[in-house]
């Protein structure tokens, strides 16, 4: 039987538009920074998709610099500011932050001083969209971008992190976005590449794929892809539900990411859950997919109040343009069935 | 006409072995942290590419930290070590370095104090081999690697530098290599990944590609294929010894790289000379491909006790595996008529 990859928000397959631009870029043989035609050759296509992620992004005219992912980025963001953040933050931001910002039991962060604080735009395991308060330092727009219409221009923020492989782009590349000119000293140095502010030869077949991925995303973002995507989440959101127990669907009141469905089945281990899926053929996922094999409470439902059972019987559902409902149904099959012999185990 | 590629100490094109790879790694949706199935398959790729690498680099049972490149594994090396370094490094590796090392005329850097030294195997820009020092804290051998026979584990490096496109993998993919359970504290911070030493979402493709490369490397080497680079290099160089000019061979008399031919031609800039060379249907270049279109004099030559005016007109011609003896010929003709006639304008 075919595998249900149920998983997007801890990365995506590749998009046929980035295979193809990153096969592309494979026949050149140019360092971006070399002045002959090879050269040249290289570094047209390293500003083609600065300015196809540019555009996607909303983020015409801003800097954008080109990093190994939004881990980077954090660090290149954030390292040396003690900005304000809160627990529900990527343990990449968190890495940085001052933890104090407040988390209310639906997810929604206060900030008090926006330009000393980082805030992200949606949260990756519960989905729930923060509004960004004007002026906001940093925000964490991976979980976003591509799934939500964003344009970093007008959204409030004087830096955006953002990366290709949540949005159909090859891992391990993704960009700083700014506003023009903003002072950053470099982390990474050396060559003075992007501008002085990340040296190092650039990932020129990762950066090709990131610029088609995100041309892409916008595109299907447009034509209401993601409409679609949120109507399958609420079919197996419902389908969920018709379980007897007490299922916590969490973050349900709020804007959510349209593929992302977070919900708690107190009792049985979001661990287990998601191995007793993964033989049963579905990819989820407990909490954020990080450091290898990592199966803890969700940080995220403890700072939304939740109890330590509660918060470590959470699984996470996310969904992909391809996903068909078909996939949604025969995983909320097989799910009751497996919550129910649970149940039948536990009794 | 076909052009000829000759810069291959800049980048190199991506080789059949690391294309398939890449493009292998492609099918793969799963994120390396993820527990399922998808997640482990991707963890497989990113642990088959470690292996590859270890062992084409002599480093077997050392760690191995992918990083993005050279350029981060000097930073991650490096950053408040206050190492002591010579001019004639990288910038990326002068960046962290404190300058003192001292540079003799045929380019060997003396070592006083190894552990607190940090040093290149070879030179980008004229080849030039050094002997390294047991115990010395970092090497930057990513000119190296792929090139000359090293073995980590028996260089005396306590870590090692090294990246994928310089050896026919992709570009944007590198390691740290070091001895097993060497204190490294983490610069890009988060998820865990990478024991901890280095977080983000792993650059799976990428990774793939390298380790593909390096084991294609490493066969290339024990075939012998370096060995009729170098043969190809001294024909190139007898041939362009034929002008009138006393054009100077950089480093000739020491043990250089197999493909590298730096060499300067006073009176005529090695700016000028990459040009007029790239309209003529050749890649090469004057100094190190850093940092977009920058053309000066060479850092290294001076270092070496070079005038400003041979510095500025030197060039660095760089063979691949694949490089012809064709190829090599019609530069020297190409090259010698341009000679001529720059000679004729002079006059």
């Amino acid at each position: 039987m075919m595998r249900v990859y149920l998983d997007h928000n801890a990365t995506t397959p590749l998009c046929s538009a980035a295979r193809e631009a990153m096969i592309k870029a494979m026949d050149l043989c140019g360092n971006p920074s070399s002045v002959h035609a090879e050269g040249r050759a290289a570094k047209a296509i390293v500003e083609k998709a600065r300015s196809q992620v540019s555009t996607a992004f909303g983020a015409d005219g801003a800097d954008l610099v080109f990093t190994s992912g939004s881990t980077e980025g954090a660090a290149l963001a954030m390292a040396g500011r003690d900005l304000m953040g809160s627990e529900i933050e990527h343990d990449a931001v968190r890495a940085w932050a001052v933890n104090g910002l407040p988390v209310n039991e639906q997810g929604l962060v206060t900030v008090s001083d926006p330009a000393r604080s980082v805030l992200q735009l949606a949260n990756s395991e519960t989905g729930v969209i923060q509004s960004l308060p004007q002026g906001i330092a940093v925000t964490d727009a991976t979980q976003a971008f591509g799934k939500l219409p964003v344009a970093f221009n007008w959204c409030g923020a004087e830096m955006a992190l953002v990366s290709a492989h949540k949005l159909g782009g090859p891992k391990g590349i993704g960009a700083l976005v700014m506003r023009r000119g903003t002072d950053l000293p470099a982390q990474i140095k050396g060559g003075g590449q992007e501008m002085g502010r990340r040296s190092g030869t650039e990932n020129v077949i990762g950066i090709a794929g990131f610029g088609a991925a995100a041309q892409s995303a916008a595109k299907d973002l447009a034509d209401g892809v993601w409409e679609r995507v949120a109507e399958l989440r609420n079919i197996l959101e419902k389908a969920l539900a018709t379980t007897t127990v007490q299922t916590i669907f969490v973050g349900k009141e709020q804007q959510r990411l349209p593929n992302t469905l977070c919900f708690a089945t107190p009792g049985w281990k979001g661990g287990t859950q998601v191995m007793q899926m993964d033989l049963a053929g579905f990819a989820i996922s407990a909490g954020s997919a990080c450091s290898s094999g990592k199966v803890r409470a969700s940080g995220v439902l403890r700072a939304m109040g939740y109890d330590e059972a509660t918060a470590e019987s959470a699984i996470r559902v996310s969904l992909g343009p391809l996903t068909t409902e078909t996939d949604v149904l025969r995983f909320a099959d097989a799910w009751l069935a497996k919550e129910k012999k649970h149940r039948a185990r536990a009794a």
